[in-house]
Protein backbone atom coordinates (compact mmCIF):
# COMPACT_ATOMS: atom_id res chain seq x y z
CA UNK A 1 0.00 0.00 0.00
CA UNK A 2 1.47 3.02 -1.22
CA UNK A 3 1.00 6.54 -0.05
CA UNK A 4 -0.42 8.78 -3.07
CA UNK A 5 -0.17 12.97 -3.40
CA UNK A 6 -3.78 13.31 -2.23
CA UNK A 7 -4.97 10.33 -0.37
CA UNK A 8 -8.61 9.79 0.09
CA UNK A 9 -10.77 8.82 2.59
CA UNK A 10 -10.21 4.94 2.07
CA UNK A 11 -8.02 2.68 0.32
CA UNK A 12 -8.04 -0.54 -1.56
CA UNK A 13 -5.77 -3.66 0.24
CA UNK A 14 -6.01 -6.73 -0.63
CA UNK A 15 -6.50 -9.05 2.50
CA UNK A 16 -7.33 -13.13 3.65
CA UNK A 17 -10.13 -13.74 5.16
CA UNK A 18 -10.78 -16.85 7.75
CA UNK A 19 -14.16 -18.43 7.75
CA UNK A 20 -14.52 -21.43 9.98
CA UNK A 21 -14.39 -24.58 8.10
CA UNK A 22 -13.93 -22.97 4.84
CA UNK A 23 -10.49 -22.12 2.94
CA UNK A 24 -8.85 -18.76 3.48
CA UNK A 25 -9.79 -16.55 0.91
CA UNK A 26 -7.65 -13.49 -1.06
CA UNK A 27 -10.01 -10.26 -1.47
CA UNK A 28 -10.15 -6.81 -2.20
CA UNK A 29 -11.61 -5.00 0.63
CA UNK A 30 -11.66 -1.11 1.44
CA UNK A 31 -9.36 0.40 4.91
CA UNK A 32 -10.51 3.63 6.52
CA UNK A 33 -7.49 5.90 5.89
CA UNK A 34 -5.78 7.90 8.92
CA UNK A 35 -2.86 10.13 8.33
CA UNK A 36 -1.37 13.13 10.28
CA UNK A 37 -2.85 16.68 9.92
CA UNK A 38 -0.61 19.38 10.94
CA UNK A 39 -2.04 22.94 11.75
CA UNK A 40 -0.25 25.94 11.29
CA UNK A 41 -2.00 29.32 12.77
CA UNK A 42 -0.52 32.76 11.40
CA UNK A 43 -1.73 36.32 11.68
CA UNK A 44 -1.23 39.97 10.83
CA UNK A 45 3.13 40.12 11.81
CA UNK A 46 3.24 36.45 12.91
CA UNK A 47 4.43 33.88 10.77
CA UNK A 48 2.85 30.17 11.21
CA UNK A 49 3.50 28.24 14.15
CA UNK A 50 2.20 24.96 14.80
CA UNK A 51 -0.46 24.59 17.14
CA UNK A 52 -1.93 20.83 16.94
CA UNK A 53 -1.03 17.61 15.17
CA UNK A 54 -3.85 14.97 14.75
CA UNK A 55 -4.20 11.44 12.94
CA UNK A 56 -7.14 12.08 10.58
CA UNK A 57 -9.22 10.77 7.64
CA UNK A 58 -8.17 12.71 5.00
CA UNK A 59 -11.16 15.07 3.65
CA UNK A 60 -12.57 18.06 5.53
CA UNK A 61 -9.48 19.11 6.05
CA UNK A 62 -9.97 23.16 6.22
CA UNK A 63 -13.42 22.64 8.80
CA UNK A 64 -10.90 19.85 10.60
CA UNK A 65 -8.59 22.82 11.11
CA UNK A 66 -10.67 25.53 11.65
CA UNK A 67 -13.06 23.70 13.94
CA UNK A 68 -9.75 22.71 16.50
CA UNK A 69 -8.77 26.33 16.20
CA UNK A 70 -12.28 27.36 17.49
CA UNK A 71 -12.42 24.22 20.52
CA UNK A 72 -8.84 26.07 21.33
CA UNK A 73 -10.48 29.43 21.97
CA UNK A 74 -8.15 30.92 19.10
CA UNK A 75 -11.01 32.20 17.28
CA UNK A 76 -14.77 32.27 17.82
CA UNK A 77 -16.04 32.81 13.86
CA UNK A 78 -16.30 32.90 10.36
CA UNK A 79 -14.90 37.04 11.24
CA UNK A 80 -11.51 35.95 12.79
CA UNK A 81 -10.78 33.96 9.52
CA UNK A 82 -8.34 35.27 6.68
CA UNK A 83 -7.14 32.55 4.85
CA UNK A 84 -7.23 28.37 5.09
CA UNK A 85 -4.80 26.96 2.35
CA UNK A 86 -2.66 23.44 2.34
CA UNK A 87 0.81 24.48 3.12
CA UNK A 88 3.03 25.61 0.37
CA UNK A 89 6.19 25.00 2.21
CA UNK A 90 8.47 23.60 0.08
CA UNK A 91 10.28 21.63 2.55
CA UNK A 92 7.32 19.27 2.86
CA UNK A 93 7.81 16.28 0.69
CA UNK A 94 5.07 15.40 -1.95
CA UNK A 95 3.71 12.30 0.56
CA UNK A 96 2.65 15.10 3.27
CA UNK A 97 1.97 17.92 0.82
CA UNK A 98 -1.60 17.12 1.95
CA UNK A 99 -1.09 16.69 5.37
CA UNK A 100 -0.39 20.20 6.38
CA UNK A 101 -3.26 23.03 6.91
CA UNK A 102 -2.01 27.08 7.62
CA UNK A 103 -5.08 28.94 8.84
CA UNK A 104 -4.32 32.41 8.86
CA UNK A 105 -6.69 34.86 10.85
CA UNK A 106 -7.97 38.55 9.99
CA UNK A 107 -6.31 39.77 13.51
CA UNK A 108 -4.33 38.12 16.72
CA UNK A 109 -6.34 35.34 17.90
CA UNK A 110 -8.17 35.86 20.89
CA UNK A 111 -6.47 33.11 22.36
CA UNK A 112 -2.54 32.29 22.07
CA UNK A 113 -2.06 28.74 20.78
CA UNK A 114 -0.63 26.61 22.67
CA UNK A 115 0.37 23.64 21.34
CA UNK A 116 -2.13 20.26 21.17
CA UNK A 117 -1.92 16.88 20.07
CA UNK A 118 -5.52 15.17 19.87
CA UNK A 119 -6.71 17.48 22.17
CA UNK A 120 -4.44 17.92 24.94
CA UNK A 121 -1.87 20.53 25.20
CA UNK A 122 1.88 20.30 25.21
CA UNK A 123 3.84 22.21 27.37
CA UNK A 124 7.25 23.04 26.18
CA UNK A 125 8.42 23.85 29.56
CA UNK A 126 10.53 20.65 31.41
CA UNK A 127 9.00 19.55 35.02
CA UNK A 128 9.54 21.37 37.64
CA UNK A 129 7.05 24.15 37.09
CA UNK A 130 4.41 21.53 36.28
CA UNK A 131 1.44 20.78 38.67
CA UNK A 132 -2.24 21.83 38.72
CA UNK A 133 -1.45 24.76 36.43
CA UNK A 134 -0.16 22.82 33.91
CA UNK A 135 -3.06 19.92 34.34
CA UNK A 136 -5.59 22.77 33.85
CA UNK A 137 -4.07 23.99 30.70
CA UNK A 138 -3.88 20.36 29.45
CA UNK A 139 -7.67 20.09 30.14
CA UNK A 140 -7.61 22.94 28.45
CA UNK A 141 -11.02 24.35 30.84
CA UNK A 142 -10.20 27.98 30.37
CA UNK A 143 -11.82 29.02 27.65
CA UNK A 144 -14.86 26.61 27.62
CA UNK A 145 -17.71 28.77 27.01
CA UNK A 146 -20.95 28.50 29.05
CA UNK A 147 -23.97 26.71 27.13
CA UNK A 148 -26.20 28.05 30.40
CA UNK A 149 -27.76 30.71 27.46
CA UNK A 150 -29.79 27.69 26.01
CA UNK A 151 -31.57 27.72 29.62
CA UNK A 152 -35.20 27.92 27.75
CA UNK A 153 -33.91 24.98 25.41
CA UNK A 154 -36.31 21.93 25.66
CA UNK A 155 -36.06 18.58 23.64
CA UNK A 156 -38.37 16.25 23.09
CA UNK A 157 -37.13 12.75 24.08
CA UNK A 158 -38.84 11.82 20.91
CA UNK A 159 -35.87 13.56 18.82
CA UNK A 160 -33.21 12.44 20.81
CA UNK A 161 -34.36 8.92 19.96
CA UNK A 162 -34.28 9.43 16.78
CA UNK A 163 -30.67 10.74 16.38
CA UNK A 164 -28.43 7.66 16.03
CA UNK A 165 -30.83 6.29 13.22
CA UNK A 166 -30.04 9.41 11.71
CA UNK A 167 -26.32 9.89 12.10
CA UNK A 168 -26.13 6.41 10.68
CA UNK A 169 -27.77 7.45 7.54
CA UNK A 170 -25.21 10.04 6.87
CA UNK A 171 -22.33 7.88 7.05
CA UNK A 172 -21.06 6.16 4.20
CA UNK A 173 -17.58 5.72 4.80
CA UNK A 174 -18.62 3.85 7.72
CA UNK A 175 -20.58 0.85 5.03
CA UNK A 176 -17.43 0.78 3.19
CA UNK A 177 -14.69 0.29 5.96
CA UNK A 178 -16.66 -0.12 9.41
CA UNK A 179 -13.87 1.64 10.74
CA UNK A 180 -15.19 5.44 11.15
CA UNK A 181 -16.17 7.63 14.09
CA UNK A 182 -19.59 10.32 12.63
CA UNK A 183 -20.55 13.13 14.48
CA UNK A 184 -23.43 15.37 13.41
CA UNK A 185 -25.24 18.93 14.43
CA UNK A 186 -29.18 18.99 14.58
CA UNK A 187 -31.44 21.01 15.23
CA UNK A 188 -34.10 21.24 17.96
CA UNK A 189 -36.35 19.24 15.78
CA UNK A 190 -33.63 16.84 14.53
CA UNK A 191 -32.67 17.62 11.52
CA UNK A 192 -29.67 17.22 10.53
CA UNK A 193 -27.89 20.59 9.29
CA UNK A 194 -24.33 18.60 9.37
CA UNK A 195 -22.48 15.39 9.59
CA UNK A 196 -18.51 14.28 9.21
CA UNK A 197 -17.18 11.21 9.48
CA UNK A 198 -13.40 10.25 10.59
CA UNK A 199 -10.80 7.56 12.20
CA UNK A 200 -11.21 10.06 15.32
CA UNK A 201 -14.00 10.69 17.46
CA UNK A 202 -12.70 14.53 18.19
CA UNK A 203 -11.86 15.33 14.58
CA UNK A 204 -15.71 14.58 13.02
CA UNK A 205 -16.31 17.21 16.39
CA UNK A 206 -14.11 19.33 14.89
CA UNK A 207 -15.16 19.13 11.50
CA UNK A 208 -18.57 19.36 11.81
CA UNK A 209 -17.77 22.71 14.30
CA UNK A 210 -15.88 23.78 11.73
CA UNK A 211 -17.75 23.32 8.68
CA UNK A 212 -20.90 25.15 10.10
CA UNK A 213 -17.69 28.13 10.71
CA UNK A 214 -16.93 28.14 7.44
CA UNK A 215 -19.95 28.09 5.80
CA UNK A 216 -20.42 31.55 8.05
CA UNK A 217 -22.77 29.62 10.62
CA UNK A 218 -23.00 29.76 14.01
CA UNK A 219 -22.10 26.26 15.54
CA UNK A 220 -23.98 26.96 18.73
CA UNK A 221 -26.46 24.53 17.79
CA UNK A 222 -28.85 22.51 20.14
CA UNK A 223 -28.04 19.42 19.20
CA UNK A 224 -24.30 17.61 18.22
CA UNK A 225 -24.69 13.55 18.32
CA UNK A 226 -21.81 11.56 17.95
CA UNK A 227 -20.83 7.78 17.84
CA UNK A 228 -19.62 5.60 20.32
CA UNK A 229 -18.42 7.08 23.43
CA UNK A 230 -18.18 11.11 24.67
CA UNK A 231 -15.25 11.55 26.82
CA UNK A 232 -13.67 14.59 28.36
CA UNK A 233 -12.43 15.87 24.75
CA UNK A 234 -15.59 15.79 22.95
CA UNK A 235 -17.94 17.14 25.66
CA UNK A 236 -15.04 20.59 26.12
CA UNK A 237 -15.21 20.76 21.97
CA UNK A 238 -18.81 20.93 22.20
CA UNK A 239 -18.80 23.62 24.84
CA UNK A 240 -16.48 25.65 23.15
CA UNK A 241 -19.04 25.73 19.82
CA UNK A 242 -22.16 26.30 22.47
CA UNK A 243 -23.56 23.35 22.11
CA UNK A 244 -26.75 22.61 24.49
CA UNK A 245 -27.05 18.87 24.37
CA UNK A 246 -24.26 16.50 23.67
CA UNK A 247 -25.82 12.84 22.38
CA UNK A 248 -24.11 9.27 22.29
CA UNK A 249 -24.57 5.61 21.27
CA UNK A 250 -22.12 4.91 23.62
CA UNK A 251 -21.17 5.77 27.69
CA UNK A 252 -19.70 8.70 28.92
CA UNK A 253 -16.61 9.07 31.20
CA UNK A 254 -16.79 10.99 34.46
CA UNK A 255 -14.77 13.68 33.50
CA UNK A 256 -17.10 14.13 30.07
CA UNK A 257 -20.13 14.60 32.74
CA UNK A 258 -18.29 16.66 35.30
CA UNK A 259 -17.49 19.21 32.42
CA UNK A 260 -20.58 19.33 30.90
CA UNK A 261 -22.25 20.29 34.54
CA UNK A 262 -19.91 22.50 35.34
CA UNK A 263 -20.56 24.18 31.16
CA UNK A 264 -24.07 23.45 31.22
CA UNK A 265 -24.09 21.22 28.59
CA UNK A 266 -26.45 18.13 28.50
CA UNK A 267 -25.27 14.54 28.17
CA UNK A 268 -26.99 11.96 26.83
CA UNK A 269 -25.76 8.46 26.69
CA UNK A 270 -26.44 4.47 25.54
CA UNK A 271 -29.11 6.30 22.78
CA UNK A 272 -31.04 3.95 20.77
CA UNK A 273 -35.18 3.92 19.54
CA UNK A 274 -36.18 2.55 22.59
CA UNK A 275 -34.14 4.14 25.60
CA UNK A 276 -31.56 6.79 26.74
CA UNK A 277 -30.03 7.76 29.66
CA UNK A 278 -29.34 11.84 30.70
CA UNK A 279 -26.56 12.54 33.00
CA UNK A 280 -26.00 16.03 33.32
CA UNK A 281 -28.65 18.90 32.83
CA UNK A 282 -31.21 16.53 32.90
CA UNK A 283 -34.17 18.83 32.26
CA UNK A 284 -33.26 20.11 29.04
CA UNK A 285 -34.83 16.94 27.92
CA UNK A 286 -38.23 16.44 28.66
CA UNK A 287 -41.53 16.94 26.43
CA UNK B 1 -19.77 14.51 41.20
CA UNK B 2 -16.37 15.47 43.36
CA UNK B 3 -13.07 14.32 42.55
CA UNK B 4 -11.86 12.37 45.19
CA UNK B 5 -8.26 12.51 45.91
CA UNK B 6 -7.84 8.93 44.66
CA UNK B 7 -10.00 8.23 42.08
CA UNK B 8 -11.25 4.69 41.13
CA UNK B 9 -12.37 3.34 37.96
CA UNK B 10 -15.11 3.94 38.16
CA UNK B 11 -18.08 6.31 39.90
CA UNK B 12 -21.34 6.57 41.21
CA UNK B 13 -23.52 8.96 39.29
CA UNK B 14 -27.39 10.08 39.94
CA UNK B 15 -29.17 9.78 36.25
CA UNK B 16 -32.33 10.03 34.24
CA UNK B 17 -33.43 7.08 31.97
CA UNK B 18 -35.80 7.34 29.45
CA UNK B 19 -38.18 4.50 27.88
CA UNK B 20 -40.60 5.01 24.87
CA UNK B 21 -44.14 4.93 26.80
CA UNK B 22 -42.53 4.93 30.39
CA UNK B 23 -42.20 8.42 33.03
CA UNK B 24 -38.46 9.07 33.12
CA UNK B 25 -36.92 7.16 35.88
CA UNK B 26 -33.82 8.80 38.22
CA UNK B 27 -31.58 6.50 39.57
CA UNK B 28 -28.10 5.20 40.10
CA UNK B 29 -25.29 4.46 37.70
CA UNK B 30 -21.68 4.08 37.43
CA UNK B 31 -19.75 6.05 35.33
CA UNK B 32 -15.98 4.79 34.03
CA UNK B 33 -13.71 7.42 35.04
CA UNK B 34 -11.51 9.55 32.98
CA UNK B 35 -8.82 11.75 34.34
CA UNK B 36 -5.41 13.07 33.33
CA UNK B 37 -2.26 11.74 33.69
CA UNK B 38 0.66 13.31 33.70
CA UNK B 39 3.87 10.87 33.62
CA UNK B 40 7.21 12.42 34.07
CA UNK B 41 11.17 10.44 33.35
CA UNK B 42 14.05 11.68 35.59
CA UNK B 43 17.29 9.73 35.11
CA UNK B 44 20.93 10.07 37.04
CA UNK B 45 21.67 13.74 37.04
CA UNK B 46 18.58 14.82 35.09
CA UNK B 47 15.62 15.83 37.20
CA UNK B 48 11.88 14.62 36.49
CA UNK B 49 10.80 16.43 33.16
CA UNK B 50 7.22 15.79 32.01
CA UNK B 51 7.38 13.47 28.59
CA UNK B 52 3.27 12.97 28.78
CA UNK B 53 0.09 13.46 29.80
CA UNK B 54 -2.84 10.94 29.00
CA UNK B 55 -6.68 10.93 29.67
CA UNK B 56 -6.55 7.80 31.55
CA UNK B 57 -8.73 5.54 33.69
CA UNK B 58 -6.69 5.64 37.04
CA UNK B 59 -5.85 2.14 38.31
CA UNK B 60 -2.16 0.20 37.24
CA UNK B 61 -0.90 3.89 36.81
CA UNK B 62 2.97 2.38 36.94
CA UNK B 63 2.35 -0.17 34.39
CA UNK B 64 0.71 2.95 32.15
CA UNK B 65 3.74 4.58 32.58
CA UNK B 66 6.31 2.28 32.34
CA UNK B 67 4.47 0.77 28.90
CA UNK B 68 4.43 4.55 27.31
CA UNK B 69 8.00 5.09 28.15
CA UNK B 70 8.85 1.53 26.41
CA UNK B 71 6.60 2.72 23.69
CA UNK B 72 8.60 6.12 23.39
CA UNK B 73 11.89 4.01 22.98
CA UNK B 74 12.98 5.66 26.46
CA UNK B 75 13.40 2.10 28.24
CA UNK B 76 13.80 -1.74 26.84
CA UNK B 77 13.02 -3.50 30.26
CA UNK B 78 13.09 -3.60 33.78
CA UNK B 79 17.47 -3.63 34.04
CA UNK B 80 16.02 0.04 32.98
CA UNK B 81 14.21 1.29 35.76
CA UNK B 82 14.96 2.71 39.29
CA UNK B 83 11.56 3.26 40.74
CA UNK B 84 8.16 4.76 39.82
CA UNK B 85 6.24 6.68 42.02
CA UNK B 86 3.29 9.11 42.37
CA UNK B 87 4.79 12.16 42.10
CA UNK B 88 5.39 14.34 45.77
CA UNK B 89 5.43 17.59 44.18
CA UNK B 90 4.48 19.85 46.90
CA UNK B 91 2.75 22.08 44.30
CA UNK B 92 -0.18 19.47 43.43
CA UNK B 93 -3.08 20.22 44.59
CA UNK B 94 -4.95 16.99 46.26
CA UNK B 95 -7.02 16.26 43.48
CA UNK B 96 -4.65 15.91 41.22
CA UNK B 97 -1.80 13.73 43.41
CA UNK B 98 -2.66 10.45 41.95
CA UNK B 99 -2.45 11.94 38.24
CA UNK B 100 1.14 12.53 38.29
CA UNK B 101 3.80 9.27 37.73
CA UNK B 102 7.62 9.87 37.96
CA UNK B 103 9.64 6.85 36.42
CA UNK B 104 13.36 6.92 37.47
CA UNK B 105 15.27 5.51 35.33
CA UNK B 106 18.63 3.35 36.15
CA UNK B 107 20.86 4.73 33.47
CA UNK B 108 20.35 7.54 31.22
CA UNK B 109 17.20 6.92 28.87
CA UNK B 110 18.02 4.90 24.80
CA UNK B 111 16.30 7.48 23.51
CA UNK B 112 15.38 10.64 24.64
CA UNK B 113 12.13 11.26 25.44
CA UNK B 114 10.11 14.32 24.04
CA UNK B 115 6.88 15.16 25.16
CA UNK B 116 4.09 13.09 23.96
CA UNK B 117 0.39 13.74 24.05
CA UNK B 118 -1.94 10.90 23.27
CA UNK B 119 0.58 9.19 21.51
CA UNK B 120 1.57 12.18 19.11
CA UNK B 121 4.68 14.29 20.06
CA UNK B 122 5.11 17.94 20.81
CA UNK B 123 7.12 20.12 19.09
CA UNK B 124 8.34 22.76 21.04
CA UNK B 125 9.52 24.69 17.59
CA UNK B 126 7.67 27.31 16.25
CA UNK B 127 6.62 26.64 12.55
CA UNK B 128 9.53 27.59 9.59
CA UNK B 129 11.36 24.12 10.68
CA UNK B 130 8.34 21.89 10.46
CA UNK B 131 7.72 19.43 7.70
CA UNK B 132 8.53 16.29 6.75
CA UNK B 133 11.06 15.39 9.92
CA UNK B 134 7.95 16.96 12.52
CA UNK B 135 6.23 14.40 10.77
CA UNK B 136 8.16 11.45 11.19
CA UNK B 137 8.72 12.88 14.65
CA UNK B 138 5.09 12.99 15.10
CA UNK B 139 4.43 9.56 13.93
CA UNK B 140 7.18 8.26 16.27
CA UNK B 141 8.39 5.76 14.02
CA UNK B 142 12.33 5.84 14.59
CA UNK B 143 12.64 3.50 17.21
CA UNK B 144 9.66 0.90 16.18
CA UNK B 145 10.97 -2.40 16.65
CA UNK B 146 10.83 -5.10 14.36
CA UNK B 147 8.91 -7.84 14.49
CA UNK B 148 10.60 -9.98 11.66
CA UNK B 149 12.16 -12.22 14.50
CA UNK B 150 9.06 -13.74 14.83
CA UNK B 151 9.57 -15.34 11.35
CA UNK B 152 8.91 -18.83 12.11
CA UNK B 153 5.76 -17.92 14.27
CA UNK B 154 2.50 -19.68 12.84
CA UNK B 155 -0.45 -19.19 15.15
CA UNK B 156 -3.52 -21.53 14.15
CA UNK B 157 -6.83 -19.79 13.44
CA UNK B 158 -8.80 -21.55 16.23
CA UNK B 159 -6.79 -19.26 18.45
CA UNK B 160 -7.37 -16.18 16.88
CA UNK B 161 -10.96 -16.81 16.98
CA UNK B 162 -10.82 -17.44 20.46
CA UNK B 163 -9.41 -14.05 21.01
CA UNK B 164 -12.16 -11.67 21.29
CA UNK B 165 -14.62 -14.23 23.59
CA UNK B 166 -11.04 -14.82 25.77
CA UNK B 167 -10.77 -10.85 26.06
CA UNK B 168 -14.39 -9.97 27.06
CA UNK B 169 -14.21 -12.64 29.65
CA UNK B 170 -11.45 -10.54 31.69
CA UNK B 171 -13.26 -6.96 31.22
CA UNK B 172 -14.78 -6.70 34.79
CA UNK B 173 -15.32 -2.83 34.48
CA UNK B 174 -16.66 -2.90 30.62
CA UNK B 175 -19.64 -4.87 32.31
CA UNK B 176 -20.24 -2.23 34.64
CA UNK B 177 -19.99 1.16 32.55
CA UNK B 178 -19.76 -0.04 29.28
CA UNK B 179 -17.26 2.28 28.37
CA UNK B 180 -14.39 0.70 28.05
CA UNK B 181 -11.34 -0.62 25.78
CA UNK B 182 -9.33 -3.57 26.44
CA UNK B 183 -6.40 -4.80 25.57
CA UNK B 184 -4.39 -8.46 26.28
CA UNK B 185 -1.40 -10.22 25.78
CA UNK B 186 -1.98 -13.97 24.85
CA UNK B 187 0.63 -16.79 24.23
CA UNK B 188 0.95 -18.32 21.13
CA UNK B 189 -1.42 -21.16 22.18
CA UNK B 190 -4.15 -18.40 23.08
CA UNK B 191 -3.35 -18.14 27.22
CA UNK B 192 -4.05 -14.68 28.65
CA UNK B 193 -0.96 -13.36 30.34
CA UNK B 194 -2.53 -10.07 30.87
CA UNK B 195 -4.95 -7.81 30.42
CA UNK B 196 -6.19 -4.43 31.04
CA UNK B 197 -9.26 -1.44 30.06
CA UNK B 198 -8.68 1.67 29.90
CA UNK B 199 -11.04 4.65 28.79
CA UNK B 200 -8.11 5.23 25.94
CA UNK B 201 -7.94 1.99 23.72
CA UNK B 202 -4.04 3.17 23.62
CA UNK B 203 -3.61 3.54 27.48
CA UNK B 204 -5.03 -0.26 27.91
CA UNK B 205 -2.40 -1.40 25.38
CA UNK B 206 0.51 0.43 27.21
CA UNK B 207 -0.73 -0.74 30.65
CA UNK B 208 -0.26 -4.30 29.34
CA UNK B 209 3.40 -3.58 28.29
CA UNK B 210 4.23 -2.21 31.57
CA UNK B 211 2.55 -5.22 33.36
CA UNK B 212 4.89 -7.07 32.03
CA UNK B 213 7.72 -5.26 32.43
CA UNK B 214 7.04 -4.45 36.18
CA UNK B 215 6.78 -8.21 36.45
CA UNK B 216 10.50 -8.69 34.81
CA UNK B 217 8.59 -11.01 32.03
CA UNK B 218 9.63 -9.33 27.97
CA UNK B 219 6.77 -7.53 26.60
CA UNK B 220 7.63 -9.68 22.86
CA UNK B 221 4.76 -11.67 23.24
CA UNK B 222 2.82 -13.58 20.22
CA UNK B 223 -0.34 -12.38 20.02
CA UNK B 224 -2.02 -8.50 21.12
CA UNK B 225 -5.98 -8.59 21.32
CA UNK B 226 -7.40 -5.37 21.25
CA UNK B 227 -11.59 -4.59 21.53
CA UNK B 228 -12.77 -1.85 18.83
CA UNK B 229 -10.80 -0.73 16.07
CA UNK B 230 -7.10 -0.89 15.40
CA UNK B 231 -5.26 2.65 14.64
CA UNK B 232 -1.74 3.70 14.11
CA UNK B 233 -1.05 4.30 17.22
CA UNK B 234 -1.60 0.66 18.50
CA UNK B 235 0.48 -0.98 16.29
CA UNK B 236 3.27 1.48 16.61
CA UNK B 237 3.01 0.18 20.19
CA UNK B 238 3.18 -3.54 19.87
CA UNK B 239 6.02 -2.76 17.32
CA UNK B 240 7.90 -1.22 19.69
CA UNK B 241 6.97 -3.60 22.57
CA UNK B 242 8.03 -6.56 19.69
CA UNK B 243 4.44 -8.08 19.50
CA UNK B 244 3.88 -10.69 16.21
CA UNK B 245 0.19 -10.41 15.99
CA UNK B 246 -2.34 -7.70 16.80
CA UNK B 247 -5.52 -8.58 16.69
CA UNK B 248 -8.52 -6.41 16.85
CA UNK B 249 -12.44 -6.62 17.11
CA UNK B 250 -13.11 -3.87 14.88
CA UNK B 251 -11.41 -2.28 11.77
CA UNK B 252 -7.89 -1.45 10.97
CA UNK B 253 -6.74 1.77 9.38
CA UNK B 254 -4.73 2.18 6.30
CA UNK B 255 -1.75 3.83 8.48
CA UNK B 256 -2.06 0.93 11.05
CA UNK B 257 -1.86 -1.62 8.06
CA UNK B 258 1.05 0.12 6.56
CA UNK B 259 3.37 0.14 9.67
CA UNK B 260 3.02 -3.06 10.38
CA UNK B 261 3.74 -4.28 7.47
CA UNK B 262 6.94 -2.37 7.16
CA UNK B 263 7.61 -3.36 11.04
CA UNK B 264 6.80 -6.90 10.24
CA UNK B 265 3.95 -7.09 12.80
CA UNK B 266 0.76 -9.63 11.43
CA UNK B 267 -2.63 -7.37 11.79
CA UNK B 268 -5.74 -8.95 12.02
CA UNK B 269 -9.52 -7.13 11.70
CA UNK B 270 -13.13 -8.22 11.84
CA UNK B 271 -12.21 -10.90 14.73
CA UNK B 272 -15.21 -13.15 15.92
CA UNK B 273 -15.61 -17.34 16.41
CA UNK B 274 -16.77 -17.27 12.96
CA UNK B 275 -14.29 -15.10 10.95
CA UNK B 276 -11.87 -12.74 10.97
CA UNK B 277 -9.29 -11.00 8.60
CA UNK B 278 -5.30 -10.09 7.73
CA UNK B 279 -4.06 -7.38 6.37
CA UNK B 280 -0.22 -7.36 6.98
CA UNK B 281 2.26 -10.55 7.45
CA UNK B 282 -1.00 -12.78 6.77
CA UNK B 283 1.13 -16.11 6.44
CA UNK B 284 1.90 -15.61 10.33
CA UNK B 285 -2.08 -17.25 10.79
CA UNK B 286 -2.66 -20.73 9.05
CA UNK B 287 -2.61 -24.35 10.07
Amino acid sequence: MSRNRRPGPSQRVRVREHRTGQVPLDREDRLVTEEPLEVRCAWPGAPPRRVGVTMRTPGHDFELAVGFLLAEGVLAGADDLDTVAYCTDRTLPADQEFNVVTVTLARPPRRLPGTRYDGVAAATSACGVCGAQSIDDVLGLQHVASAHHWEDLRVAPDVVRALPSRLRESQALFEATGGLHAAGLFDVEGALLVAREDVGRHNAVDKVVGARVLAGRSPATPLLAVSGRVGFEVVQKAAAAGVAVVVAVGAPSSLAVELAGSAGVCTVGFTSAERFVTYSVPDRVGV
